[in-house]
């Protein structure tokens, strides 16, 4: 594979490109404390390609150079066209990329792998108080507003409850594919999955939504242990 | 309506002009959590001219050209006389927009919309200690002394207490236009109304008012939950 | 008053020169919420000129322009020696002025007037613990070593207690004075005062160490508040 | 000691040279809260020379020139061979330099010493649920994974219990240094050592390895104080 080749795939002009686009993303998580310490990834899909920000680097340091690209010719393609067309020297390939791929497949143009200390304690809440088969639930607050109902749905209303499924963790991140997509199936509607004392993998059709939805939920997550220490229920 | 015609009213030298100053405001309030996930927003009125930050867009990027602008004859007009002088294609305009006039009416020259998570826990520990129909009360702490009494009555001192009063959410933003303005005659020297479940619109004369009477009160918010967690009583 | 023939007190290309120096530091200040919607100030001694930070600003937002700069020919003069030389239009001169003097008569080169949240909450916690007459005491805990043991006594060792004494808010901000220069003569040997409900006064010879003490102190108190929610005591 | 002639070891075009990272690093860890107030430090081993910042300054503030360098042939060395090549005038050596040594002698890159609250309330934790000779214990937590299992052995994995020891403070910073190398023996694989009501000493083979393993260790710090405020255990 003659990598040097695809250099034009992480060069371009327009800020917005993948190449660049992620690089500000990780950065800007990084101050959110989502990619702590190596921790977490993004990945933002292009027509034909996927991007994804490299495994084990400080992820508010990452240059467009760094970026894997996978080629992606089309949803619902035989898992083997795909394949990584640029590859990094020295970098490790993202061990999220199944389950990118697995968020790009329900028709995503981003997917956001966050570690927000918020997702594992609201995991650890939620098995505490409703064992380990309960989704997070949380109704009536208007940040609610800011998450999709589903698929061509529009956005959930402010009496609506929100779910959000929690699937345990596995010692490889690979390994969470199965439960992950199972997870997908289960829940149709939602763009998001909770890793049980890990973090959250969420998804959205644009990069403005993945990321405001992302937003959203690390709001609630974080409201949601407040509201439990003050003694005050996530649903009415 | 020949939109494009209107673009001089967001092009200015002028880093204070509030085509300029909103992207500004926006960005800090995304860095102090008041406007996460395309919630919240924010408006300035200028002479005949209203400007507002779309909505359901990331905040911290908002641009000059992003602004929507409403004619806004004076005070007193007959609302019919409010219509968009500009509308940026393919934005949305706010759906906080009738609660910012209701601010205007009332002399303001900017108003901000915060979802800060202290609104939301303060106006839930407010009903579960006092019930549906109490306000916000805090007294005896330095920093009430950064909101106004009312209207020409300078600010309020060390040991008056400050009331805010908390109005329920309703699924449409839009449709809390009512209930704001009925809390607003039933507490004339508010420059604030709580929205519970939801966070806050916070008014003043100019946007350095508005901007730090919204800070003072964000404080003030925060300081209550945090002291409500230690045992330590509001009012004394 | 020849006003305008003063604006060379605060131009200076040199960007450690008070009137550079104060807007840097209440923007970093704004940062750490010390001097949030107004709040807070800051003082520095130069020579015979004493620079302050107006009242009612955003204190991030602060130019070498808006400089406050009172005659201050040297310690233990009369303070009928102390006037104003410099007083921008439009801007109020600081409430605080009085109490940065006091600090300056023992000796200071800076004052720093923080609102931080961790600095009301301590004054809370120890009135309710130990009664109005109490000052705060924390003991072995390593940053304790950046505050000074007493002006020419090098600084607190780690098993050494370090003790804040509070005094009560007063309605304006002046009549803070009489009982801080009490504070002062009590404990001789403090560099700072905190004020209940309100916040503290920091000084130190230098704007480092000012500013470093203060950081310190702040550190020290959000600790305290912390130990004291996981019911870890303060001394040992 | 011609200390001018060896100005040419802190002035490099490379950003990444320790002169220059040092700084950087040092600003960064600021923000993090690790390095408030003068406290903690950072020292990186490059070749023959070992860079360390100066004692008692605004670590936010360093320049390249404020650098101490030592001599450091090699580890294995005799102690007597390592000295000062190159001390600023009017600038303290770091009283962490032997503890930073102690790293270097086991291979380390890069040191990192945080006062992080963190890392003080866990060692109060750990010593009220377990006592004095108790080490920090978390397991089944993602972020692990960013912590190695020892010198050559790859990364700890998520049902690994992960341990970090814990030594008594002393009042003088140097007088750590048998304790830690204790330490440093009793757990060879550690990479890590908590000091009781001080903060932490973090080392990695890199710069990156030593920053990441050092945000890791914090994350997980800060998460064990939040699930033992929800009373959630560290270990299952």
């Amino acid at each position: 594979m003659a990598e040097t080749n695809k250099d034009h795939l992480v060069q371009s002009d327009d800020p917005d490109h993948p190449a660049n686009l992620i690089p500000r993303l990780c950065k800007q998580f990084y101050s959110l404390g989502w990619v702590t310490g190596t921790g977490g990834g993004t990945s933002i899909r292009m027509d034909e390609h996927v991007y994804i920000a490299p495994s084990g680097v400080q992820k508010e340091l990452i240059k467009p150079s760094d970026m894997f690209v996978l080629s992606y010719p089309t949803p619902k393609y035989p898992p083997s066209a795909r394949q990584y067309i640029r590859k990094p020297h020295e970098l490790k390939p993202s061990a999220c990329t199944p389950l990118f791929l697995a968020a790009f497949e329900r028709g995503a143009g981003c997917c956001i792998h966050s570690h927000s200390q918020w997702c594992v304690l609201v995991t650890l809440l939620v098995e505490k108080m409703h064992g380990k088969d309960a989704c997070f639930e949380i109704s009536n607050i208007e940040q609610i507003k800011g998450i999709p109902k589903g698929p061509g749905k529009g956005m959930l209303g402010f009496h609506d409850t929100l779910r959000v499924p929690i699937i345990e963790n596995t010692p490889f991140e690979e390994d969470l594919t199965e439960s992950l997509e199972k997870a997908m199936e289960q829940y149709p509607d939602t763009y998001a999955v909770l890793v049980r004392r890990h973090g959250i993998y969420v998804w959205g059709e644009t990069v403005a939504k993945a990321k405001t939805q992302c937003e959203s939920l690390d709001y609630l997550f974080q409201l949601a242990v407040e509201m439990h220490r003050l003694g005050l229920p996530w649903t009415i």
